[in-house]
């Protein structure tokens, strides 16, 4: 019956990044959950494609609008088609009073992402009926950024925005944040991101909507179940910690010696190895290249890190192939736009939402239920005895 | 790489329920994603354990929270044990403000499970914080009644009750809902309820909670996924649906033709078929035996149709070994300790969140992140036209 291994048990190690050599170290490593005509990730080429174009051609020539319609519709627009799917977005953006009201209710220190899931929750429960539909994609896809800026102005005392019509998906975002438009670098720096985090094969959070959806619940009970997903660093990341080591190590001249210890001491480095990539993530490669440009004093530091640190963990960690991924650069380009660090993973949210809303569309059309098994490792035959006799 | 066959397009049939005969149906029939201690499912010879204690042993002899106690804890709980758990539970029994409020914002007509969900996410949002602990999953279980009721009174222009400590699980439940202190009958028939539906292997929610926590998310985002996933009439059922069909069927004498017919136009019916059980699920052998005392004229007809139904399963559709799954008769029992239709599937999850937690803790407890590969079936190497040449 069983094809793959179980998961807890064989490997105690808490690293999810890590890469396997061998095979059967749980955590479904290997095994296909389900067929996706979304996107493709392989990882040993370091290669990403989303329905066939590669991820190199979109970074920098495609807008967050432009992916999700690819994403959802199958093919790229031409104009009128973004130019429609641009006015739906702009006509859901947004915010129900009483969504509103909830956002007021939760205390200004709750974790932002748990703010997005309670919002969106509630959306839903008011909102959605029905199966899955691209309509309520869309209208999910386009409120993200709004209840995010909205809670993060009611928790700094300030009143949420109306979002500015004219504005895109990355430059409303910002603006709806901080009040002012966006430059054009920080809109193009943005966009990127989320165009380069849309969707990434059968990721963990992916996974989640698109067993969700294959109950056949709603589409809002889907994307929350995935905000739950995100929300753990093994998966959305810690990205702060990146900033945080490359703030310790201080100096090119630290840099070897620090690493050398991390290493050694069985430290996990932050924004390095990836489940499925065996060598630098592609998107990794589009946001150095942006982080080149944006910030070129802080890039230099970041890059001598990098290549010291790949050197080191050849060197010290012979057959492990791990290569930087695609936190380590995020943080310096979420950085540069102006967001906080309790905005990273959230903002990862506001791109993922188009891959998650793609799945749980494509589960839904050509569903079966996902039920794996599980291997018991209780006790057998255990004599019950009453209450009163324990 | 593959060791599982991808899930969709291979299987366009909508029934999640079905019993494959053959491999390789997708969603990850067969697979074993992780190893449990908690639970064990025989399909085969019909048979359910908690950490080794046969279902029949256990399904009128603890109460809840002792199922809860042995789900956590590992053993069943001797008198001790058991008072401390439910004096914890009596003290969890509150709700607090902000998620009251939350609850009054949702318009009455909020599917309860939606509100369950939200309910959660908030009471997350406000007071879960680290690595998920026994304390977090008791105050977990201790208040889905409490949200659950909580909304069900302000929906009917009601005000929510405060819990009476003296009551047990069940009991309160019930108390919390009609504000009547709940007669010992119903309280048995709900209590074993509960205890029936605690926990079963890898489902859908379970296996959904699973992957959040391994993502070393919070407990709070897994169970609002696990609501999510259960939420899914696929895997929550729609319990409703087996009265509707008795109704409609409305005579034992029309019950032979109704059936014959509804199955020959390839009909799915209500109450019969399970992913795992290929003969009668342990837990529909008790809920019919309890339906049998509760209300002997309403058991006699289902049981005359539960026997008609597998016999014309059998003639019509061999081999497929469709028998009674627990929805069968545990409409029934809810309706006869007088909830609403749209409250049993939420009553469902107030018994499950004991499995999902501890779940939950024995993932957290060991943990690899989970995350499967997919299949690409979509175009490849497709040439970039930029948005002007389209």
């Amino acid at each position: 019956m069983s094809t793959a291994m179980p998961n807890a048990g064989n490997s105690p190690q808490r690293d999810g990044s890590a890469i396997a050599t061998k095979p059967n170290r749980g955590g479904l490593e290997g095994v296909v959950a389900a067929t996706t005509a979304l996107s493709k990730l392989d990882g040993t080429a370091g290669r990403l494609v989303y329905r066939g174009y590669n991820i190199h051609d979109l970074a920098r020539s495609t807008t967050f609008e432009e992916i999700a319609y690819l994403l959802w519709y199958g093919h790229l627009p031409n104009r009128r088609e973004l130019n429609e799917l641009e006015a739906k977005f702009a006509a859901e953006r947004s915010i129900p009073d009483a969504v509103l009201q909830v956002l007021r209710i939760l205390p200004p220190e709750t974790q932002p992402l748990d703010a997005l899931r309670t919002a969106v929750s509630a959306w839903g429960a008011i909102t959605v009926r029905g199966k899955p539909t691209i309509e309520q994609a869309t209208a999910l896809a386009a409120r993200f950024p709004v209840f995010l800026a909205a809670f993060n102005r009611l928790r700094h005392g300030q009143q949420p925005l109306e979002s500015k019509p004219e504005l895109g998906h990355a430059a409303n975002y910002l603006y709806l944040l901080t009040g002012q438009v966006p430059s054009e670098e920080h809109v193009r720096a943005l966009n990127s991101y989320l165009v380069l985090l849309a969707d990434h094969g059968m990721n963990a959070s992916t996974f989640t909507a698109r067993i969700v959806a294959s109950t056949e619940s709603d589409i809002a009970s889907a994307v929350v179940a995935a905000i739950g997903a995100l929300k753990g660093p093994l998966h959305g990341g810690a990205p702060a910690d990146v900033q945080k080591m490359l703030n310790e190590i201080g100096t090119p001249e630290n840099a070897e010696s620090w690493l050398r210890n991390a290493i050694l001491q069985g430290k996990k480095l932050p924004g390095f190895g990836h489940r499925v990539y065996k060598t630098t993530d592609p998107r990794a490669e589009e946001l150095r290249d942006m982080s080149r440009v944006a910030d070129p004093e802080g890039f230099a530091f970041a890059r001598r890190v990098e290549e010291l640190a790949i050197s080191l963990l050849e060197e010290l960690k012979p057959g492990r192939r791990l290569y930087t991924n695609v936190e380590y650069y995020s943080s310096a380009l979420m950085n540069s736009v102006g967001l906080s660090g309790d905005f990273f993973t959230p903002t990862f949210a506001v791109s993922r939402v188009a891959g998650w809303t793609a799945h749980i569309l494509e589960q839904a059309n050509n569903n079966r239920l996902i039920r794996p098994e599980a291997e018991y490792t209780g006790p057998v035959d255990v004599r019950f005895v009453p209450l009163d006799q324990r």
